[in-house]
C-alpha cells in the first residue's frame, strides 16, 4: 500500500513539473509572438493553452482519487493539497501566457508592443522566462536556494511594472490611448505571471520545510 | 463519527457564506469609494481584505483538517475539495475589490471613474453587486435557478467590458492616455470578480447536481 501510494505521489510530482514546462513553452512562444507581431505563432498559444487546462484536470482528479483511496495525512496531505493549489496558479500562469498571444492577435498587423516602452518589455519577459525556468527546476528538484532567486526576479519584476505605469501617467507620454492601454495591460500580465511563480515557490518552500516565510497571505 | 463529520462539513458551508457576505460588503464599499472619490472608504476596503485572507486560510486549514481526520470519501470528497476551490475564488474576489480601492486611492483626489463612461461604469459596478449577492444565496440555499442568472449577469458584464475597451480604442476617444489606463484596469477588475463569480456558481452546480454544465477548461 504504501508503495503504491508513493509511486502516486511521483506521478502527481511528475504532473506539476511537466504542466510547468508546457507554461514555459507557452511563455516562449507568446513572448515571441508579441515581440515579433507574429500572429500565427500566436494562434498557437492560445490553442495549445486547452492542453495546459486538460493536464491540470488530469491532474487535480488523480490527487483527488488518491485522498479518497489512500486517505494521506499530515505532511502527505498536505502535499497533495498543495499540489492542487500549484497547478491551479501554473494554469494561470498558461492563461496569462495566452493573454499575451491574445493582445498579439488583436493589435495584428500592429505591434502590440508599446513602442516607448520595448526595452522595458524585452526584460520583463526575460525575467518571465527565467521565473518559469526556475520555478520547473524547483518544482523538480527541490533545490530550495531558487527560492529567493525567483523571489528576487519578482521584485525586479515589479518594479519594471510600476515604471511603466509611472510613464503612461507622465504628462511626457506621447504614446496614444490605446497604446497606453496596451502597455498596462502587457505590463499587468508580465507582473501577474511572475506572482504566480512565486506562489508555487512559497508553496514548494512550505512543503520541504514546513514553515511559511511569514507573509501568509500574500499567497 | 458521522454526526461530526456532518457538523464539520456545515462549518466549512457556513464559513463560504460568510467569507462571501464579506466579499459582499467589500465590493460595496469598494465601488461607493470609486464612484464618490472616497479615500478614507478606500482604505478600509484595503485594511479589511486581510480580513478575507484570514477568513480563507481559517477555513482552508478546516478543510484539510477534515481531509486528514475523517478521510472523507465520494461526495463528502469533493464537497471538501470544492471548498478548497471556491474559497480560493472568493478570496480573489475580495482582491478585485481591494485593487478597485487601490485604484481610487492612486487617483485620489482626482476621480478614477473615466467620466465619459461613468455610465457603463455604473452598471458594471451594479451587476458585480447582484452577482456576488446571488453567489452568497446561491452558496447559502444551493438554490440552482441562481446559477443561470449569475451566468447572465456574467455575460452582460462581458458585453460591457468589451464596450469599454472598444470605446477607448476609438479614434474619437478624447480622453487622455491615463484616462484609457484607468477605464481599461477599473474594466478588467470588474470583470474578473464576474468571472470568478460564476467559477463558484458552477462549482456549487456540480456538487450538487454531479454534472458539469459542459466547459469545464473555462473554470
Amino acid at each position: 500500500m504504501r508503495k503504491v501510494f508513493q509511486e502516486e505521489l511521483k506521478l502527481v510530482h511528475d504532473d506539476l513539473v511537466e504542466i510547468a514546462r508546457l507554461v514555459a513553452v507557452a511563455l516562449d512562444k507568446a513572448v515571441d509572438s508579441f515581440q515579433n507581431t507574429d500572429v500565427d505563432l500566436a494562434q498557437e498559444v492560445i490553442a495549445e493553452d486547452a492542453r495546459i487546462d486538460f493536464r491540470q484536470t488530469a491532474l487535480d482528479e488523480r490527487a483527488i482519487d488518491i485522498l479518497a483511496l489512500q486517505g494521506p495525512v499530515a505532511s502527505d496531505l498536505r502535499t497533495i493539497v498543495g499540489s492542487l493549489r500549484m497547478s491551479a496558479s501554473l494554469e494561470r500562469m498558461g492563461d496569462l501566457a495566452r493573454h499575451i498571444a491574445q493582445l498579439t492577435r488583436l493589435r495584428y498587423p500592429e505591434s502590440a508592443v508599446p513602442a516607448p516602452l520595448a526595452r522595458t518589455f524585452e526584460r520583463m519577459a526575460e525575467l518571465d522566462k527565467t521565473m518559469i525556468e526556475d520555478v520547473a527546476q524547483l518544482l523538480e528538484t527541490h533545490d530550495l536556494t531558487l527560492v529567493a532567486k525567483i523571489q528576487g526576479t519578482n521584485a525586479e519584476i515589479d518594479d519594471l511594472h510600476a515604471g511603466v505605469f509611472r510613464a503612461i501617467a507622465d504628462p511626457a507620454w506621447t504614446g496614444s490611448p490605446a497604446l497606453a492601454v496596451d502597455a498596462a495591460l502587457a505590463s499587468r500580465y508580465f507582473e501577474r505571471f511572475a506572482d504566480h511563480g512565486v506562489s508555487v515557490a512559497r508553496k514548494v518552500s512550505y512543503l520541504v520545510t514546513g514553515e511559511w516565510d511569514g507573509d501568509m497571505t500574500s499567497n
